[in-house]
């Protein structure tokens, strides 16, 4: 995937996070400064640790757009809810996914050009998709999305296994991108849309603690 | 500014932090050496996420004197509380903020030394100050401080604007960093003192979730 | 250390972590993906930490062992739970305890090696056993282990000081190890069978706030 590619897409889903982030601040009655300090963790902690993680120069730190583009959707969230009737869930959900998807693929396909194995790539781009989101959960106090038994880790994990096999597959990177980001968001919406939940457990009596 | 400078300012900052963190922990009746890990985490957490993000090796890693006094300062304060009355609340936030205005110079300044545009530079300062206190009041179960719309990432924030208006006027070093710190800290107390908090949303009703 | 003790040593505390973020998981009523997240970050949050602040190459992005170890262990915890009654809570604690004490271990050693000195060695050791299992517990928004007042970080500190010990006494490596990760473990259990609580502080009436 060429440079421009990268940054187009990783603006999109720092844009998408930061929003999220901004939306949920909002939510729990944060205020003030917080909510760009929510913001600007949720677009950014995923692709960070991912930087970490590889040993590569932080996204952010080295190309300052990725800043602009969180402090600027930051901004608008805040303006657009002051003048607009709040959002409902559906679409935090879907801007959330979205960023899930556009984050995994990126993680995916930066780990791969260092050179890693396709586990460790996968685990990767789930880890730039969930982390941030994770930290504005826990930041805010929420049961984090990614525990609830939803579709989301699972969602993240189907997108990526689409990529490796369309990456497998030589079809071009275009294809491979737009097909994963499809399979992780379809897949979330659906299962919110049918109430399915992942039950990896047969449910039992909790151990004492 | 010269590395003496430095070690001075971050051996002092470490310590304040230290300080907070003890002193949360103490107040959140964590006992035994749960106390020494919040206040590792408060003093180091925020430069050590600095020096990750800007590819430099950790600052206590490299010279152990700032591990020395984390672990002094946490001492003397676990001593202290034995002996002394518990500080009232005012003193926390007093020695918290002073943590903060002190972090907060030595992000911008090391980002700058390492070759970052101001913009970056300031949120790394503002990463370096926030994310050790972040870390103790998640850790501790708190609401974070940055997070109740105090006036907190905002007097972090002005600080570093300070920073930058006396730097691009060829003001001295030490005149630029004790502006930074006054700046924050009267800010932070005299908010606290005449109640302000900063309203950037206009009060909605939640969003149902 | 020879690499391939290193490697086995390192197999074995993953997979213990990764058992014991599983069952908390599990315990928490966390469902689906959420608990391999949970139970990847328990059994790879210490080391990764550790190698980010050595500026090492992260010991799972290097070699994929680990990983496979994480993911098998995990799918092995959720495959049990299923057919076998809840194990108790003193399995749990084993598990977590044998966990930290060999992570503990492998951190001194680590840091010994990239030529840091003693104290930053140890606090290294603390960090690698201690930081996986604080962030599954405050994902899964329980009260830390490790802060609530237990024989834990100090059961933690006595082995790597037993470490540095044997180690000053110039004991074969394999010593060094068994003895390190027998202290942690037998303070662990001993304490909490006869229900020793580390008090470093005189016990006051809370500080307002």
């Amino acid at each position: 995937m060429s440079t421009e590619y990268f940054i187009v897409l990783g603006v999109v889903g720092v844009a998408f996070f930061a929003v999220s982030g901004a939306l949920l601040g909002h939510d729990k009655s944060i205020n003030g400064f917080g909510i760009v300090v929510v913001g600007v963790m949720t677009a950014l902690g995923g692709g960070t640790l991912r930087d970490l993680l590889l040993g590569k120069p932080i996204f952010w730190v080295e190309t300052s757009e990725y800043l602009l583009a969180t402090y600027s959707a930051i901004f608008a969230t805040v303006l657009f809810i002051r003048y607009m009737p709040s959002p409902s869930n559906f679409y935090f959900i879907l801007i959330d996914t979205i960023g899930l998807a556009i984050f995994n693929v990126i993680g995916i396909e930066k780990a791969l050009i260092s050179g890693t194995g396709m586990i460790v790539a996968l685990t990767m781009g789930m880890t730039t998709g969930i982390f941030g989101g994770l930290m504005r959960d826990v930041v805010c106090r929420e049961v984090p999305y990614v525990m609830r038994g939803d579709v989301y880790a699972s969602a993240c994990f189907a997108g990526g296994l689409t990529y490796a096999a369309l990456f497998a597959l030589d079809i071009p990177y275009i294809w491979c991108i737009l097909g994963s980001i499809s399979v992780t968001v379809l897949m979330r919406i659906a299962s919110l849309h049918w109430g399915v939940k992942v039950d990896l457990f047969r449910k039992r009596t909790p151990r004492p603690n």
